[in-house]
Order: structure tokens, then C-alpha cells, then sequence
């Protein structure tokens, strides 16, 4: 059928190829209503793509664990789209948009360096500890969960000299160690995780990097945004912050399998002076630096075949953040917004989060204490009944003690969805039914 | 609309949640007639999913470059699946599964370890590098293109010390030059293209095998099968290859993204003896082992999310390649005999192909010069206007003088496509236009 559709695509209308998916000019599409709540947004951002098919994706059960995240079908039919060259005329426009629009989602500058990368968000530390220190430099890691353990022994992979400031449980590390730390020794990068996907808990990105530039001007600050990107403001510029690293699959609401990164002017200078040679060769910015800058000026250049079908994913969705409403800001309040929703009806339940303040607590997502006498098998097939996925815990020390509630991307911003709505109810339902199974 | 849908789930009759995309058992599924001629592939193949969707991708042109390849609606439908938790009971067997069923494609028993990581072909080299080789050790590389130099690279970057032998441009090593260097020097490991993607030189696998464990049976053999598995026969155990690395765009017949690699009991025993620490974090055996064996096993275990979209793509592939007809060795036969027509016509049209003599000619790909006078603008343009895209060249000292033409997966297994016929005539007409535009 494919064929025949193609040897006669001039002759039937709508049977035509598809030369343009990528968008001609970023700058020449209209932002459309700002107004904060979006009863027909799902209609409004359709891209052209799927405006052609009107493709929907299975019924499913509303995932709203901290990532993958629930994705629009305008992103999964892009994730469909035909076979295409990774050299293509048509496909290197689009691979240069996606290297434009992630520095609008970070504020960040045309000198700030995009790297859109086959990989998991781990590939990210690699990036980081491969190219931005040489063996025997030293590096402080503010550790606030799980992901400060393994950004740490990525570092120490390849030969960085770790120290680690180590939060309570619970909290992010204080601002006042993180000074007296760079004041007792010289560190070349300082590196956070923004929210700390086996916790909830948020760090202070602003907060950090002014203590940095303060205290040790020269030092890298590198946030890892794999569970805050586009759900968390962070201005790269405007903060300071050198070296943002995250993945597709949590804010930035594509299937899983890009590695994103974007190093400031300063993160580069620091690559360029390096006088040891990149300790990794798929993660080598030697190696990719070329070819973002060559899909960035409308031309391809090789070293690894790009995820062609995850590129034109993440083009939808970086289209959708962008260049359409709600604005970046308004985004980032209805995560807010969400967050504030579950966190006060989860109280209302009776139900303790992890972080031990609000001002720890991430907006993309939750951590909540099961109550005393329920543990996960009481609760979570209960939501699960109710067609609503949860994740269980994860940090080593706690994990059967706790459960974890994703808001990010589309469930927050289209709220004709009611995922939010949907995820409060179930919670009600399942611990009322759970609570009076045990007698608790 | 989804919502709604989701929520009336259990109420309407083909509105349900899918839970159960996953073959029951691999064994379960019976193959279907061998006949090598397949009139009705297409709706033989069908997938659970695409057969409740009847999704069809989008007209386009047709690909034969050397990868990516033109995949079936399946796999695309399949990579469009809604978000899925990458540690859902759902997922797991379907991870599992494509972890066994690769095994099948290389003829490996199930000592073999396969492991599929989020990534581009390339990364399989850091596998190779940072897990078998500790630094200050010898590797061989035989070199017979583009790829041989990059392979060389890339151990290089972990310590390794790194001989090569170059074949001469248009053929492969010499078994004979092998075997006098394994009786030079002792070498941890023996690396080879086994399709050359920059030249389409094909390298002697079985061949290569046995010389090696005549002269150096401790000596690891690494085939670099990005270009060859699943379009060249590949016998992991009986030919005694210890590691074959691949990506998903080609033969395999997914989109790009994933990064496959399958080691021997024997590459495995000598990693888990290996005395100094891995070099890489994100390719390293020590932290992906127990994901592959978790996973396998039907449990979950979390280092980084797997790519979830792109390894039900890689399921359903996998499913078309080895519970369905035709069989490998069919499929490879079909290779074979496409290859022939390709190669028949190229050389009926006057056409020279790169690879000196046939025994150095791959199955899944063709490159060819251009006639005297002509250039890539001449005839590539002209090809692409009758929806027929092929591909340049690479090799670096040569890239000017021919151009690929790709002829794996569905565009060779599924002959009711008409693919071949239709570069065989397209690369006709547009020689002909061409040759009389120049005066040729």
C-alpha cells in the first residue's frame, strides 16, 4: 500500500510526500493566547503533522510517575514519522531547531552550547565528568538523594577528586556549607541536582550558582535538570549556571532516549583550555562538537547517526514549550499550581512528603510517606485499578517507605485532561479502600 | 479525548488499557509458511497493536541509504506506544524478550549477554573499550574503511594500544596477514568491520573467526555488525565470535536510538577478570549487567531509563525477524539475491562498484562509482526527484567519486513493496538524464 501510495503520490492530492515537517522560521510563528488555562490548547497546538492525520494514541492508564511522563499525540505521531536520512535537506532543519529552542527553554544566549545526544540522561555525568575535568581536579558534588551518589561516581570514573556535602534526608544542601566548602579548597565545578528524582527534594539553582560566583568565581556550576527542565524555571544566564544536563522523557515530554545538555560560553572556554585528552570517546564534545554546530549553520556532518524519529519528537515538543501558549513562565506556574493541588489534598489524607520543608519541595513532583500500617502493595495497585500509575520509592535507605506522584508537561498545562483532578480522586479512593482493609 | 476515553475504559467494547502488548512467550507464536516469495507479508506481519490501529506512516520517499532503513508501520506504530513506565510489569517481558530474542538473530546460545542501551552504534565501541580492554593492552584492529579508523579512535581513547592492519581500498584484511600478526604479538582482542557502511566492503566473519582460534585462541574476536546484522548471516557461537555490536537502523529495522551489543561466555568471563576499574560510566558492563539480567529475569533494576518507545519498536522488529516467516536464513537469502539484481543492473548500466572483487561485496548495500564525468549532482537530485533516496559518499579520501544504495530489512524482505524494482528503474532513467544533460 506504502508503495503503490508513494509511485502516485503527484497524482492524488493529500498522497504527497512530506518535505517540510520542520518548521520554516521559528521566529515566524504567532504565540498564540497567553491565558494561563487552555480549554482548547489541545486543539490549538496541534502541528501540522498531526493535524494531517489526526493520529490519538492507545487508551492507556494516565502515567504520573516523575518520568516518563505523559506525552501529547502530536509528539508520539512525530516519534512515527517515516524513515527519514539523518543527512537529509529536510531533516537538518529540524535538528537545528531543536539545538535553537532548548536555549530558549534554559534562557540561555546563542553562545551557550546545545547537546542533543542519542542516550539516557545518565550520558549526561559522562558528558560532564569526560570533558569539563581532568584527572586529579577536584569537584564538590551537593548531594541531596540517589542521583548525587551516582553523579559522584561518574566523576570519580574518570578521575575527578570528589568531595561530597551531604544534605539530611529530606532537605538540599545549605547554602552556607556550600560557601565554606569553596572557601577551605579550590574546586573547578561545583555539580546540584536540581530535584532529585528519588526524593522530590528541589535545590535553590539561583541561590546556588550566586554563592559560587561569589565565593570562587572560576568554579563550573552544573545543575542536573533531568527531573526540572520545563517544569522548573532555570535561567542559565541570567543565574550563571554553566552546565545544564537533562533527558527527554520527564519536563521536556518526549519518549525516552535523548541525552540533552547545554554548557555556557565559560563551560566551553574551560573544555578548550583542557590539556588532557577527553576521557570518553561517545561522549567527547570533540567529537560532537562539529556536528551540532554543523546542524545548527543547515549542514550534517557524522559521527554517529542522530535518533532521527526522537529528534522530530523532540521538535514537537520543544515547538509546543516555545513557540506556543502558555509561555515558559506560565508553564512553570501551573506546575506550580499542580503541585500546590496535590501536595495540600495529599496533607488533607494525612499524607507526610519527604521533604522536611516547602521550600524543598519540587513542583514537578511529589514524595509522600505511606501512613503508618500501609505499605506499597496496599496503595498502588489500588491506583492502579483506578487506571492512575504512581512510582514506588526509590532511595536506597527509604524505599519501602514512600511513593512518588509525577505532575509535569502536558497533565499540568492541559487541564481539560484532569489528570489532576483524576490523580486526587484515585488517591482519595485507594487509601479510604486501603486504610479500611487493614483497619488502619 | 483521551481522558474521557481512559476513564470509560472499562465501559466500551475496544477502549480498554493495552496491558498485554508483550508476546506470552516467544515460543508460544508459531512461524508461518517459509516460502521465500511473500505476496502477503505484509498482513502476515501484523502486530497485535497494528492490527487494532491499522496505522499506516505517512507517504514518503523511499529510503535505501545505508542505514536508516525504511521500517514497517508496525514499528513505527509500535514506537508510538503511549508512555509506558519503564519499570511496569507490562514492559518488563517486553524488554525480556527482546533480550532473548536478539540472541536468536545472532545464533547465540543463552550464555551470550546481550545488552540494548539508549544510544547511537558508536557506543558500542566504548562498550568494547572501556569493558574488554584495560589500558596498556593490544588490540588489532583490521581496518577496511572509515569505521576500521573510528574503532581504532575510540579504544585508543581508553588506553588501549592499538595496531591495525589496512586493507588496501575496496577489499578486506587478508587472512593471511592476520594470521602472521596474531603470530607476531599477542593481543587481547581482534576487531573488523564486517560490512564496511563508508565502502560496502565485506569482511570474511567465519573466516576471520577461525584463524584466530588457531593462532591465539585466547584472543577475543569484536564484529562490528551495525551495517551487517540481520541483512549478512552471523553465527555467533559456531564461528567462535566473542562480541557483535550493532545499532537499530539497519537491518534490525527500527529507527535509530538503540545501541545492541552481544558478548560471549568467553568476552564475559575475561571482563569479570578484568583487574582494573572500567573506564566509562555510562558504558560500563559493571552497572548495566544487572539491568540486562533483571530485566531478563522479569524483574526491574534502574541504572537510566531505557529508551521504553523505541524497545517496543525493537520487540516488534524483533518479532517480524524471528517468529514469523520468512526465516534469517530466508532473510538473508532474499539479502543475497537483491544484492545480485542491484549489482546485476549497476553493472549492466555500466556502473563500478567500489569493493575490487565480489567476495568483498556486502548483501545489505551497494557503492558505486559514478561514471567518468558525472558527480553527485548529476544523478543524486535526479534520483531523489523520482522519490528514490540514496546516499554519497563517505570514506575520506574518496567521498566525491561514488554513492550507496541501501538494501536491507523490508525493502528486500517484502518483495510485494517493490522496492527493488523501483531503484533499479529510478537509477536507470536518472543515469540516462544525467549522461545526456553532460553529453556523457
Amino acid at each position: 500500500m506504502l508503495s503503490r501510495c508513494k509511485s502516485l503520490a503527484a497524482a492524488i492530492p493529500g498522497c504527497r510526500p512530506v518535505s517540510s515537517f520542520s518548521l520554516p522560521s521559528s521566529s515566524s510563528i504567532p504565540r498564540t493566547s497567553p491565558a494561563l488555562s487552555l480549554p482548547h490548547s489541545h486543539s490549538r497546538t496541534l502541528s501540522a503533522s498531526a493535524r494531517m492525520s489526526n493520529f490519538k494514541q492507545e487508551p492507556h492508564k494516565l502515567l504520573v510517575i516523575p518520568g516518563p511522563i505523559e506525552v501529547t499525540d502530536e509528539v508520539l505521531y512525530a516519534n512515527a514519522h517515516p524513515s527519514m536520512s539523518h543527512v537529509s535537506p529536510d531533516f537538518i532543519p529540524v535538528f537545528g531547531d531543536c539545538i535553537r529552542m532548548i536555549r530558549e527553554v534554559l534562557f540561555a544566549g546563542p553562545q551557550a552550547q546545545p547537546f542533543i545526544i542519542s542516550g539516557s540522561g545518565t550520558l549526561g555525568w559522562d558528558q560532564v565528568s569526560a570533558n569539563l575535568v581532568e584527572p586529579g581536579e577536584s569537584v564538590l558534588v551537593l548531594n541531596s538523594g540517589y542521583f548525587g551518589d551516582s553523579f559522584a561516581d561518574c566523576l570519580r570514573t574518570y578521575g575527578a577528586v570528589v568531595d561530597e556535602l551531604h544534605a539530611p534526608f529530606g532537605t538540599a544542601v545549605e547554602l552556607s556549607s556550600l560557601e565554606a566548602a569553596l572557601k577551605s579548597k579550590k574546586y573547578k565545578l561545583v555539580t546540584f541536582t536540581h530535584v532529585d528524582t528519588s526524593t522530590g527534594v528541589l535545590s535553590d539553582a539561583k541561590g546556588i550558582a550566586e554563592v559560587v560566583k561569589s565565593a570562587s568565581p572560576e568554579t563550573l556550576v552544573a545543575l542536573d535538570g533531568v527531573c526540572s527542565v520545563a517544569s522548573e524555571e532555570i535561567q542559565m544566564d541570567a543565574w550563571g549556571i554553566d552546565v545544564v544536563l537533562t533527558a527527554s522523557q520527564k519536563g521536556l515530554g518526549v519518549p525516552p532516549g535523548l541525552s540533552i545538555l547545554v554548557a555556557s560560553e565559560k563551560a566551553m572556554k574551560v573544555f578548550e583550555a583542557r590539556k588532557s585528552p577527553v576521557t570518553s570517546y561517545y561522549g567527547s564534545w570533540k567529537k560532537w562538537l562539529p556536528i551540532m554546530r554543523a546542524y545548527e549553520n543547515g549542514s550534517a556532518a557524522y559521527f554517529a547517526t542522530p535518533p532521527v524519529n526522537l529528534i522530530y519528537a523532540f521538535h514537537t515538543s520543544l515547538t509546543q514549550l516555545t513557540k506556543r501558549a502558555p509561555s515558559l513562565q506560565e508553564r512553570f506556574a501551573l506546575h506550580r499550581e499542580a503541585s500546590a493541588r496535590v501536595k495540600k489534598a495529599a496533607e488533607e489524607l494525612g499524607l507526610r512528603q519527604l521533604p522536611l520543608d516547602s521550600k524543598y519541595a519540587a513542583n514537578g513532583m511529589t514524595a509522600l510517606y505511606f501512613p503508618d500500617g500501609l505499605v506499597a502493595s496496599d496503595l498502588l495497585p489500588r491506583l492502579g485499578k483506578r487506571d492512575v500509575i504512581v512510582a514506588g520509592g526509590l532511595h536506597k535507605d527509604h524505599k519501602e517507605k514512600y511513593f512518588r506522584i509525577g505532575h509535569m508537561g502536558v497533565s499540568v498545562v492541559d487541564k481539560m485532561r484532569g489528570d489532576i483532578d483524576k490523580v486526587i480522586a484515585a488517591l482519595k479512593e485507594s487509601l479510604a479502600e486501603a486504610k479500611a482493609s487493614k483497619n488502619v
